[in-house]
């Protein structure tokens, strides 16, 4: 049965969306291949038939799967191929590495990236994640990147556990990458597409090496996927 | 071979010390016993046959192993038992788990705990202490008391991923225990016995459920070690 991955397409086809690559790189990890449709963001028309209005939207013959964690846990227990988690302990933890993202470093690097996104998509997305993000941060894209070296120490404080780990070890799931992994790279794929100005700091040797290793996992399909250019 | 374990020793036979929590915590997963070797902080040459001045320190027959992570990956790849980890990539991510702990939640508890410690040692320990926290943090003892509310809020917002994933299962690690929560558990096993005031916040329902769900593992292991009275 084929799979269907909807998920946020850009101007120039960049497909930007950072849940939606945690989606692509579990797919890679377990060898499969999904037709990737792209939505504009503030096309909600387009994504009705899953019941709610937001990508990645997984569909599998007939399941609609929604959320990047949900999607991981449907192709670990519905589909072969290599592990996402390692075993029940490593998909609790992972569970708790994907909250710590979503919640710590998501939340850092967004007032970074929100001021550089909108300017890879149509007018009518990009007044979409304007509002959205002004909303949230209450405050407006200009003061974001007016304050950006500000965001940009919390951030990099933010990472101090992973930085931590990766210095210990080539992955965060150990010796080779895994769901986790994923999660947190999906953070900085979403720079790479959506940004000029970069989230790695080039002194941060350890996440430096390991960001390297993940371009280049699954035969470079993170890589695959072209920089915005400068 | 028998094990011995040495760890902090306060008054009244306090065994306060996080770290080794983690330990004895690690050592009822495995079902291992080991001889409790009380040490007062200020006293270095106690502990100078392990050519360094902290503990906990475990001794293996012949092998002395010092730092609690090395101690728990030498009691899984040296002694039977349940795995602490549950594979390699949960090893990994309760590495990652580990970092993230020692980073940012010790070290936004210790301002709240340090203040009550030095109430339940003797005094030159109590001076150790007072040195070593004050000179780290920059400020006195007195000033982080001041300052309790506001190190509070900043220690319950760092515990959001926590309290995120333990909203959605029964323990970090899972269904049951493991090594994970033994590294968060630690946290407020210290603050349990070091200190009268409390780092749970009641309103935290995931957390104080897992709290008291730490308390009752393992035999209650960790309840057996009396509260410092209020």
């Amino acid at each position: 049965m084929a799979l269907i991955l909807y998920e946020l397409g850009g101007r120039n086809d960049a497909r930007y969306s950072l849940f939606s690559w945690r989606t692509r790189l579990a797919l890679a990890h377990k060898g499969l291949r999904a037709d990737l449709k792209p939505v504009r963001v503030s096309d909600k028309a387009a994504i009705g038939f899953s019941g709610q209005g937001k990508v990645p939207i997984l569909v599998d013959g007939e399941r609609v799967v929604v959320d990047s964690w949900a999607i991981a846990e449907h192709l670990e227990d519905h589909h072969g191929g290599p592990s996402l988690f390692g075993g029940a302990v490593g998909r609790a933890l992972a569970r708790f590495l994907n909250a710590w993202v979503d919640r710590q470093i998501v939340a850092a690097a967004a007032p970074l990236i929100a001021p550089e996104v909108v300017e890879i998509v149509d007018e009518a997305d990009a007044a979409h994640i304007r509002a959205g993000m002004e909303k949230g941060f209450r405050t407006t894209l200009v003061a974001m990147r007016e304050a950006r070296a500000a965001h940009l120490a919390e951030f990099q404080r933010r990472l101090d556990p992973a930085r931590r780990t990766l210095g210990a070890q080539p992955f965060l799931s150990g010796d080779a990458p895994a769901y986790a992994d994923a999660i947190l790279f999906s953070v900085f794929q979403w720079a790479r597409i959506a940004a000029i100005t970069p989230l790695l700091d080039p002194a941060d040797a350890p996440t430096v090496a390991w960001h390297a290793r993940m371009l280049e996992a699954y035969d470079g399909a993170a890589r695959r996927a072209p920089a915005r250019a400068a």
